[in-house]
């Protein structure tokens, strides 16, 4: 077989991640694609650096076994602390939800612009976008906020709820009113709130969406190693989690339509 | 060293069960404690069975080689699906936290009255709190709510927000009105929030704290055995956590006003 017809391999926490993984399958509908949710340990958000970083190199490692061509990891804590150690383990690309985003939000950005990234605590105390944003361009002000909740109330599935706009309204409604140009979804679960988030904002906010991101940087950098699957065949989807398949198969089709009716487990 | 200076070991998840450790903490204050966070593997309430029960006997092993008189299961989760395995384990008396909650509000409640157990949705689709009361009493009528957004509020530190007082009304505003007359915080983090609860349910509702509901059969236990500590000295406190040792000594400040500023780490 050859490597532009080996699956790509998309890791999270999670389901969270799932938003990569649709956005990707929406983008490449030829590839083959392995999603790994690892449910028995999710959240990563207030996990250590050193569990983040020994979890995500379990998870890649396995995936490799399974000889994917490229691995994304769809989870910003994960990208934000371990993404490094990763791509120490091998050859084939690693991309990450960060620097996309980054880029992303830098291209819609003004000149001396202001860009807020919302994530969960351990992606904002990490402080990897500021970092990424002030590699590319100094000129721009970043501020973090972390917004824990979040996360649960899309699993809870009240999205559409008028709690999740009040909880939104409490951790965003500081920066509204011109304070920021750029507001970067800066968690895989955020992009299920993002019209709630666009509403505290108010429309002058320009909202940059992690999955989308991370979506075209996978497209482009295959496109650029001539990698991407010229089968012409629909692509097949893998779903494995580390606990709790059926839970996962439930918030997937409720929360995102997806319907991963066949997962599989594996325990580290 | 006789028995009945050893410790009682406490575990939990994470930083929930510490309002069982404050309580038995109030009410034995000669017995040495040692507290068990899983923090490298909270929450449990969204694993499945097979992983709570491994990861409790893993820390259930770990406390009986610290030489524990007696193991308290602080964790909803763990009491309702790994209590058996943990006594298979040993022959020191292990309490979990549901059969005390069970015959608290039985003791209260009235012939052929209603009891509302809210817990995390582990606990609630286990069942076991219906079991544990059904067992005793059959005239009562059993109610189970999953509250998944109570854990991260409490750990938001958001308890005395309105918010809080939104998702309480939104889970529990239809068992008002007459509709019980017992609640059960079926989870070791509701203590935190028993004010919001009880305030959403009215006077007419009693509600059982499971931490004070635990203390007490702690207590009543060690007394039974002739285990209670009589060095008539101040009782030693020691944390140990699975991660991220800083976070919970900081969580634990600032939730519980208790003062863990010396965390040792045992990763699995």
């Amino acid at each position: 077989m050859e490597m532009k017809d080996h699956p790509i391999g998309i890791f999270d926490s999670g389901l969270g991640g799932l938003t990569v993984f649709k956005a990707v399958r929406r983008m490449l509908p030829d590839e083959n694609l392995i999603y790994f949710g690892d449910t028995a340990r999710v959240p990563y958000g207030t996990k250590s650096r050193a569990a983040v970083i020994s979890f995500s190199k379990e998870i890649s490692s396995y995936l490799l076994l399974r000889k994917v061509k490229m691995l994304v990891v769809a989870c910003n804590t994960a990208s934000s602390l371990a993404l490094g150690e990763i791509r120490g383990l091998t050859d084939i690309p690693v991309i990450g939800v960060i620097k996309p985003s980054a880029q992303a939000a830098l291209d819609i950005t003004p000149h001396n612009g202001r860009i807020l990234v919302i994530g969960t605590a351990a992606t904002v105390s990490s402080g990897a976008y500021s970092s990424a944003l002030l590699s590319v361009r100094k000129d721009v002000k970043v501020t973090e906020q972390a917004c824990p909740l979040f996360v649960p109330l899309v699993e809870e599935g009240w999205t559409g709820k008028k709690i999740t706009a009040d909880v939104a309204e409490e951790y965003l409604s500081r920066y509204r009113g011109g304070k920021v140009n750029t507001l970067i979804l800066g968690c895989t679960h955020y992009p299920l709130i993002e019209k709630t988030v666009a509403g505290v904002m108010g429309q002058e906010v320009n909202i940059v969406n992690s999955a989308r991101a991370a979506a075209l940087a996978v497209k482009a950098e295959l496109s650029a190693r001539g990698l991407l699957s010229d089968s012409g065949k629909k692509g097949r989807d893998s779903f494995i989690v580390s606990d709790a398949p059926e839970r996962f198969s439930e918030l997937a089709r409720r929360l995102l339509k997806i319907h991963a009716d066949s997962v599989s487990v594996k325990r580290f």
